[in-house]
């Protein structure tokens, strides 16, 4: 099996290839030959059990999508995009990689045709759904983005949907969660502080938090990430039917809860390093974010969360990320 | 007031050019000019009390978009599309008319920048909706097309809200019930039957009906798609939110309903020109299609129905196409 990964440098990219590499299979089949693409060379795996091709640059441009799509991948991970906070302050840009992007990787597929039919898997965003809603958000709730990244995910949706139908790719979309604790440095997504006010604490850092605390959100770690993907490249797609987009099973906390979360793991000390600092750019954006999910058909379609809790999320990035140690 | 008109040659468009010409106002602001495009000439109005200009072409060409909103319209009617069948027919043609040309026509607004935020009326469709839905789908029901033309309308829709929200115009997608009794000559639109088998036998003609008696769907009359057109160009939109797409009122019947009716409004011997023969490519299109809907938005904000039942469907027919009289 040959598979091609969009958006591989990037944080969830860069888990799914270690998985993938670690695991030498996705779900039953044997991993053959890996692609990674991003905008910034991706990282070349070390002792991977075979080739992998990397490869960088703007997959958005004429001809880009067919070279990548020429090796044939039987299974394509598109996790490539502008985050929502840059999709916001530059609309061409965000509109060019987001949509543009999407349709011409998709059209490159098409344009193949004769048997050829890979998996692909678009990460799309409850960012697709905006305000007013209800309280715990259901499988059949309309999507009215309330920005451009969550217009062009959701763009992004129907077009693997309607290439599914035509028969000319297997498409599963899958909305993830905001991610947390994200490693590394803040990107420039608005949801940067949800991770912030407990990565950078437990780093021994201050911490920014933007929002007030009753400010309630849609969590899922990036083991859970990773593990989304990797059933959505292995899953039998005969059972999702056309609906191909499913939002992902998820933890529903609130900043207080997030907070209340830190004290318990990592102690009070560690919680008195966020500094409430409230930004209206980012209140203004984060009022018209879901709040909590009922997820039934992504449960029933065998998706699962690798936490029970928030407590749970914190101790997933002490172990994976630090080593099982933290700054008290 | 200038209006714009795209897809003005179509049969909506013409009932509508008709009826701003004839009124010199749209809602209470004065006409004082207008422009006409489609892909044929538009028939050049007699009697305006203005000047009306008539172009004709492709509308989805590098460079036509931005010189039909040279004249900086204060109003565009964008109903310019490739129909249902036409677009599940031809994959390319569908998306880049109904995407790229939708999408270019927005593009040349935005780029006009400064004050310029011309009202844009967006003609969606009820396509919008994919099967299984409840037996009257309600306003916050999601968008699962099943089919290409559903799919390009609902891009449409979302872009139409994302540059609206961004302030480059005042956009309000109205999806459109099926239009009955359509005028003329059959078009390549799957749901050409409902008014064939209406409109043919009227004039004395044998019609086909392809699908099974019990199919229900949801119609408006011409009449009524020129009052929901002039109301979304004319009404106060800060009532309408960010959520600028609206499912419009109609009249819900199955297809044995629509034939009781004509049997009601003209009697048995012209019923009686109606010949089944399942067509299942038509089967398998209006299987997916909605039956019903609950429009409570649509209805508060003021749109309303010319008819009250489809015996009113059939006699708005007879009156506005027919003279008053039909082949009995």
């Amino acid at each position: 099996m040959h598979i091609l990964v969009l958006g591989a440098a990037g944080m969830v990219g860069r888990k799914l290839v270690d998985g993938l590499v670690a695991d030498g299979r996705l779900g039953k089949a044997e991993i053959t030959k890996m692609t990674l693409h991003d905008v910034v060379a991706p990282k070349q795996p070390e002792k991977a059990g075979f080739p992998v091709e990397v490869l960088s640059g703007d997959f958005a441009i004429a001809g880009v999508p067919e070279k990548l799509i020429a090796g044939r991948p039987d299974v394509v991970f598109h996790l490539a995009a502008i985050v929502s906070g840059e999709a916001e302050l530059d609309f061409d840009k965000g509109y060019r990689i987001n949509l543009d992007g999407t349709r011409m990787l998709f059209d490159a597929i098409r344009l193949v045709g004769g048997s050829y039919k890979p998996r692909v898997v678009f990460t799309s965003s409850i960012a697709v759904f905006g305000a007013p809603f209800p309280d715990a958000i259901g499988d059949e709730f309309f999507n009215t983005p309330l920005l451009s990244y969550g217009t062009q995910k959701t763009i992004g949706e129907l077009l693997l949907a309607d290439y599914t139908r035509r028969g000319f790719m297997d498409g599963v979309g899958i909305r993830l969660p905001t991610i947390n604790i994200r490693p590394g440095l803040p990107n420039k997504a608005a949801s940067g502080f949800f991770s912030g006010i407990l990565r950078e604490p437990l780093a021994g850092k201050e911490a920014i938090l933007p929002v007030s605390e009753d400010v309630r959100h849609w969590h899922a770690s990036p083991r859970s990430a990773v593990g989304f993907l990797v059933h959505a490249g292995s899953m039998d797609t005969a059972k999702i039917g056309p609906r191909r987009n499913l939002t992902m099973p998820g933890i529903s906390a609130t900043v207080g809860e997030q907070i209340a979360a830190l004290k318990r793991v990592a102690g009070e000390k560690v919680a008195a390093r966020i500094k409430r600092e409230p930004d209206p750019f980012i209140v203004g954006i984060v009022a018209g974010w879901p709040r909590n999910f009922d997820p039934k058909r992504s449960l029933e379609l065998g998706f699962t969360t690798a936490e029970k809790s928030f407590d749970d999320i914190i101790r997933i990035h002490i172990d994976d990320e630090l080593g099982g140690k933290f700054v008290a």
